[in-house]
């Protein structure tokens, strides 16, 4: 149940009355907003008299439901921003792993000419083997950090497991959760302190209604800038690496308030499908797309079958934008 | 393997030949092509001489691949085709069950008032209990052929087992193999006879490989005119009835050279996600949309949760015809 | 919902009433059992004042269901039964398929002399490539039918579709709806008439509850000799063939009133994990064990990868007794 | 690959040389063992002349592979051991989590006086939903300490992410990796520098492969002490809350080293099913079962649908005993 409360409290009284009701407490600029678990169906005793609205949900979608924000949310990148009314897609691009200096500067002067706004590159890869390459970790960090004053892209990394949380926070400027980092509850409390964006990607083995829950995590400690991301679920299917839900991303869009990003690349594996799906995607209407793209995807260290090479992404991104015209987006 | 042999062996040779060697013989007019497991890698000795073209495959797609046949093979409905160079994307539309006269009518009516060229209505029904609606049999049949003859358009519906193929290949223009009948070969073997397109369903718990071998039933018997149609794989997650395989219809346009149609209707489940993923379909540049719509669906007596009214159908067609063109297709 | 009707009533009249409330009717000696949709919570004003019992249920699962009839129902196979109260579990052994007079009868010749009472053998396969081996069909029927006259045991084979249906029901004693064919009405209806044993295996995609309502096909049309059968449902996993659904069995178990076997052998799809397996599926307390072997499985036409030996079948059977006896059944 | 470097190198030198071919390095009593990435299939230049045997692998299950050592690895908990040749399968009791002082001591109480020796409970709950009860930290951490003080049992609970694997690993006797944390690098690293055992529970998306390679991780960093658990995968079957995959357990019995634990509860979901599923597990002839009861499901605070209740988890112990000595096995 969320409530929103009165002024007339104080910060200290509506925190304690929270607490004691096990809810979390977020101070607005015009009312207090307390969230209890969707069990409770009516206003806690507590709150009489000082709640100016309230809400009721069948299940833990509850800051992210469209039950209780009906708009899409906005969320603010500084140079750009997603969702609201700016019908905008934007098309974040960049290499799978940050590998050296050389690399990551060639890909982002690549990716800044085309005019991208937003630049990828993992540095704290989570792989599933602790024979492969695990990534440069800090020293990629400050790489991507470089990258963005050199050419004034917004980065996105990767928080693998929350021991390296704090670096991640300092040195980029959207936090990605990855998809298998999704339930650590670790990175989502630290993520729900700041107010940077946050990109939660879908665990391949996650239910639409526990990727809006990790959500939640985020959400209830107060920071509400949050961005959903599907990148392919786990099927019988193993013709394609993973199976790209968009089903569930007519569900999200359904269901909750938050901007959705797709990422094409991770669910496909393989790089002659990912334009097909990056065409399937932006048709969506969605708010932006993750394309994983290398200067030269035969000598990657990570998902070398799946990286676009720079000639295909141009010509990529020059096909997006048609479609995303033909439903009312503009690809940014 | 596949061969082309020469026109000198008479027909009856090259049938002798082939069963000796347990493989496929279809005449053509130029050559005979014969098919054997994909396990033979070497021309048969009996072949020798007369072999003017001979392919090897990694697995049994064969007559379907696109080492075969490199361009996507058109297949004729009379009034229009699909796949080869036409760019045509097919709108079929029509009520998930045949129920009456009237009901088909009003239907029929309407989707001919947009301009249809293929219309659809199930008379079999496969339902999963024997207490549901099972459909009008042979009499739903005879009504689909009437709304041929009233409105000129081609029509197709489903056989659900061999026990009334006969009478599906009597009274309709395509042949639907449903999702739940993809593997039942007294249908393939009975479609692979006949020269009737075939649109056959991928099952919804059957990999694209298999999938593929099916068509091959019917392509192997002399039958070139089949259709593959995505309708949604069975995952873990539950939010939606089925989850639409866009990677796999990446895989398909790669690794086939039969033409696509997709059901965003049965992979949804709910109409409220219909036209996002059907905008998403069309954007991946296919050959034909399955859209399931009926008059009053409330009413509908089967699939009542993920039928169109036809009002929304129409936004729908309106709203699909600007996506095709931004992929290079009309939608007809 | 169902309901006994008294015998007041003539049985052309309960059948009129039954079929105008579009309900199955089955003569039973001291009553009508009458079946509506489980949408049906009253009973019906037709059979008022001639109802001597009924039952309401949540869905669709009803004859089948422990709500309806609390015991295990007993299956008579001739010379032994299943379930009721004789904690026996039948282990049936034999090859994939039947490939030769000679193949058979070794087979045949070591599984009566190991005592086994029921023996199998594929006639017609539901290969999912027409490439692949078949079946000797008609040949195959008749060779299972020689062996139960030559050695006295049950035999049971699988019909692939509906096109064949009358020859299996007329040469088998048991009749295996295979998991590709689960679906298949054209067979449940053929089944359902007839009164012998039908052994109906779940389909790789398919849910519990669907399973269960295959089985009220055969239920509801008047033939009570129904056997489940688990053999292996599709997950993500690839590194064996299928995933063993014990969970479910232990669902079925709890919500069916029905016999259930299982069927180790195509769910691990490898020779080397299939004692293991069986010796934990007896531990759940099941009415059968479906196991393959073969004379030689290295040259076996199906399935080659699976069949254990006759050594190793002998040493299971062995290893199973004590298990059996552990949760207190006899393997017979 | 696996390399047994000889002692003549001393210590650094060997570490030197190991870093700079990008492998693992572990000291051992008669040799040092180096671990590269499967990739590499010749022994690398800098240690010819000072191998003394070495293993090539077909991918990066090394370490936990049958291929490098034979025999199931022994783990030894102090008071007991399992796996080697101890055929012990050592069944594992508690609540799913500590919920108090008062609670915790009467679960306490009742496994010690069954015998049991060793104790479950979660202290930090992996919960989707942040409005769920997330256990007690470090409360219930010395609570569980205490136990064992009182009780003498070994105690296991269970790390959610790396923020709080120091606590763990100071106050409880096995590390429990939760399936939601299996990719967690943090937690597996920081459990690969100690010697305490540690349980990996399989994420329920998760390959079998991807499973052995996070026990890589452990054993990797020099901790041999690695147990794995199979806890139920995410399929399209919802009846249950997750799907055993025994299958997958023979699985690991064939190509791992590893003692194998199962966890059938969270599998099931379901009390209803835990008994016949922890008989199936014991008849696979396994290394342990861990089980959830509570002194009063029905008020339980986590998973109250799935834990035994103390007369129900007696009844269980005493008939898995029959079944553990029909395989060869004891329960301890």
């Amino acid at each position: 149940m969320i409530l929103h409360i009165d002024k007339t409290l104080s910060k200290e009284t509506v925190e304690q009355l929270a607490a004691k009701n096990q809810a979390f407490c977020i101070e607005e600029q015009e009312h207090f907003t307390v969230i209890t678990g969707s069990a409770v169906k009516d206003v806690p005793a507590d709150f009489e008299g000082h709640t100016l609205n309230s809400w009721v949900f069948p299940n833990d979608n509850q800051l992210a439901s469209r039950e209780y924000i009906k708009a899409t949310r906005k969320v603010d990148f500084g140079s750009f921003a997603i969702g609201g009314d700016t019908k905008n897609t934007v098309l974040i691009g960049g290499p799978c792993s940050v590998e050296s200096e050389a690399q990551i500067r060639e890909s982002a002067t690549f990716m800044a000419g085309l005019g991208l706004k937003m630049f990828r590159g993992g540095c704290y890869k989570p792989r599933t083997s602790p024979y492969s390459f695990q990534g440069l970790g800090l020293e990629g960090l400050k790489l991507l950090a470089k990258m963005r004053e050199e050419f004034g892209m917004v980065v996105i990394t990767e928080a693998r497991d929350a021991s390296h949380i704090d670096e991640i926070i300092e040195y980029t400027d959207v936090i990605q959760v990855g998809a298998k980092a999704m339930y650590d509850q670790g990175i989502l409390r630290a993520c729900a302190k700041i107010r940077k964006p946050v990109l939660i990607k879908r665990g391949f083995g996650t239910t639409l209604q526990e990727f809006v829950q990790a959500a939640e995590f985020v959400l209830s400690g107060g920071n509400p800038n949050v961005v959903l991301c599907e990148r392919g679920i786990r099927t019988f299917e193993t013709g394609t690496r993973f199976t790209l839900d968009l089903c569930g991303v007519a569900w999200l869009k359904k269901h909750t308030n938050l901007p959705i990003i797709l990422d094409p690349s991770h669910a496909m594996g393989y790089a002659y499908g990912v334009a097909d799906l990056a065409r399937a995607c932006t048709a969506m209407g969605i708010d932006g797309l993750l394309i994983e793209a290398h200067p030269n995807p035969k000598v990657a260290m990570s998902d070398a079958s799946q990286q676009l090479n720079h000639a295909e992404f141009e010509a990529l991104l020059n096909s997006l934008k048609p479609v995303a015209q033909s439903v009312g987006y503009q690809m940014i």
